[in-house]
């Protein structure tokens, strides 16, 4: 039997019980050409709320009846496509389900770079290839400019800052509680961390950046954004992951008042997805793996269990709960 | 007896009778190394009311008392600087005033391509250049896309739309204007126009921009960058060149809702100065004159008799009442 996570009906805040329903069903036989994965490990990302909003994004919206939409890590146990054997471990959008059968199409195996399984979710996958090329490709940090990332303490933005701290910026993150902010910066090596929470962002953001910010790694959107405008040096970079401030809203919060600085400033503000970079996916991977393995780029792991929890946990995301990235475990390697 | 615009204090909307204090006093002799120039044109911009505010902009804020900042050109009248003749015309930020005395810091002799000195004003100088290199450099526009242009029947926005037109695409202006609208598309060639004021603005995009917008050329931002953002294709890129519509305001408009969509569809704002182009400025002096010469270039200019009118003119930037690039004319050639 398969369990199923359906979209029921599209939330308007947070996902609530009425968002998804768990349906069960039997898996059904594979015909020629497909094969059956399970599930291992579902990756939970702001992206998912997004695709359960009426309108399309970059990919259409979830349908109403449809299993939700996930990425995640399982292993082919019954094969009639040639391209994958029994007991390979496949990596797709998977979906919020136990089961998946498919003929293959947008399944690719994880690269065999001898790390666990879910570190290809902490260091790799959309999450690592996100901060990869978000930085390097659109930040351009240079030796001693001043990076801040916000959702710093996130599954991206912790890699997009150590990524900084390798190309020799200085960098600040902004999280959401002082045991991030300390994560941050004992851990991981962060020059500094601001609580939004507790501290005044714009003074903060003067005070940790007195030469200014000339790359921002944004994921946050709204005031955070407004803020860290007020401090942006000529030529600023700004790559735009995410705005998961506006995700989730039934009134998305107002844009930053102050856009207007990006002209004075003659900032770049880029938006950018990762699916566009996979063309250039091994340089990323040979270098977060080389990074990983010389100790200079960490990663934590938030590991929920059961496929049964997966809706409630997504919510961890949007009100900061999650400490590391989030995963669901739906069943054993 | 000199004739100057002083900033007596800083407005906080549009400018009043308050806000500038014209006073007199005689023109200092000339010490060594200096000229004295009699202002014959002053150019009006959006960018001058910008730096009556107390914050520093790209340039610092003019101080309580200081001759209000402004681009002129003028005609040197006595020279004890070797590099300007008595007779040549000069072009720099000069002042509101009837003349100025200087070391030539800063002052540039108009390139001599043949056209009439207004004509430097609504063709080349710093609006010219604006427009090509926000077009050519950040836009990158190319043949059979779509480019939208809000201002469009400003200085700078009528500029930027044809030379999108003579890229190839399907250029589609904003004003606040039936007859604006109607100069665009019967006189300038614009492929559609849209009213601001009387047509709602999200479906008249929806409707003149049946293939997407793919080039924003923006000099507005709040709603009306949210209206265009709804409608931006995949790789959009937005030239910032201005934010008219939060310059003046004691609250400034919020900033697009929607700002997200960079995200989805991977777009691009850039916000530019064209004082940082000035090395490149052959290249555009070069194609404007070029194409204006040919007949492929347009610009009318709205003149303005008397130093004295200058800072109520100003507001004609505002409330769109302006029909063409908007100039004092201070003195006689």
């Amino acid at each position: 039997m398969n369990s199923q996570w359906r979209l029921a009906q599209r939330p308007t805040g947070l996902v609530d019980d009425e968002t998804l329903r768990l349906t069960s069903q039997p898996v059904p036989e594979l015909k020629e050409g497909q094969i059956r994965v399970r599930i291992l490990y579902l990756s939970l990302d702001p992206t998912n709320r997004v695709w359960m909003n009426e309108a399309d994004s970059y990919l259409p919206a979830v349908k109403i009846g449809d299993v939700m939409r996930g990425g995640g890590i399982g292993i082919v146990e019954e094969s009639k496509n040639p391209q994958f054997a029994v007991g390979e471990h496949v990596a797709g959008l998977l979906g919020w389900q136990k089961y998946l059968v498919s003929d293959g199409t947008g399944v690719s195996k994880p690269p065999p770079v001898g790390i666990p399984l879910t570190a290809h979710f902490g260091l790799l996958a959309h999450i690592g290839l996100t901060a990869y090329f978000g930085v390097l490709d659109i930040g351009e940090p240079k030796e001693d400019e001043t990076m801040v990332v916000s959702a710093a303490a996130g599954a991206v933005g912790s890699l997009a800052g150590q990524i900084g701290l390798i190309k020799g910026c200085r960098v600040v993150g902004i999280a959401g509680s002082d045991e991030k902010c300390r994560w941050l910066t004992e851990t991981l090596g962060f020059d500094a961390a601001i609580n939004y929470r507790t501290e005044d962002l714009g003074e903060a953001l003067k005070r940790t950046c007195p030469k200014g910010i000339d790359v921002y790694f944004e994921n946050v959107g709204g005031k955070t954004l407004e803020a860290v405008l007020e401090h942006i040096n000529i030529n600023a970079r700004i790559p735009v992951c995410g705005m998961i401030s506006t995700y989730n809203q039934v009134n998305p919060e107002p844009g930053p008042r102050n856009l207007s600085r990006i002209v004075m400033k003659r900032a770049l503000m880029q938006g950018f997805l990762v699916s566009d970079y996979m063309p250039r996916a091994a340089e990323a991977v040979r270098d977060m793996v080389g990074w990983y393995l010389a100790g200079k780029i960490q990663f934590r792991l938030d590991i929920v269990e059961g496929l049964e929890k997966t809706p409630r946990a997504l919510n961890k995301l949007f009100d900061g709960s999650n400490q590391g990235k989030l995963i669901v475990a739906v069943s054993p390697e």
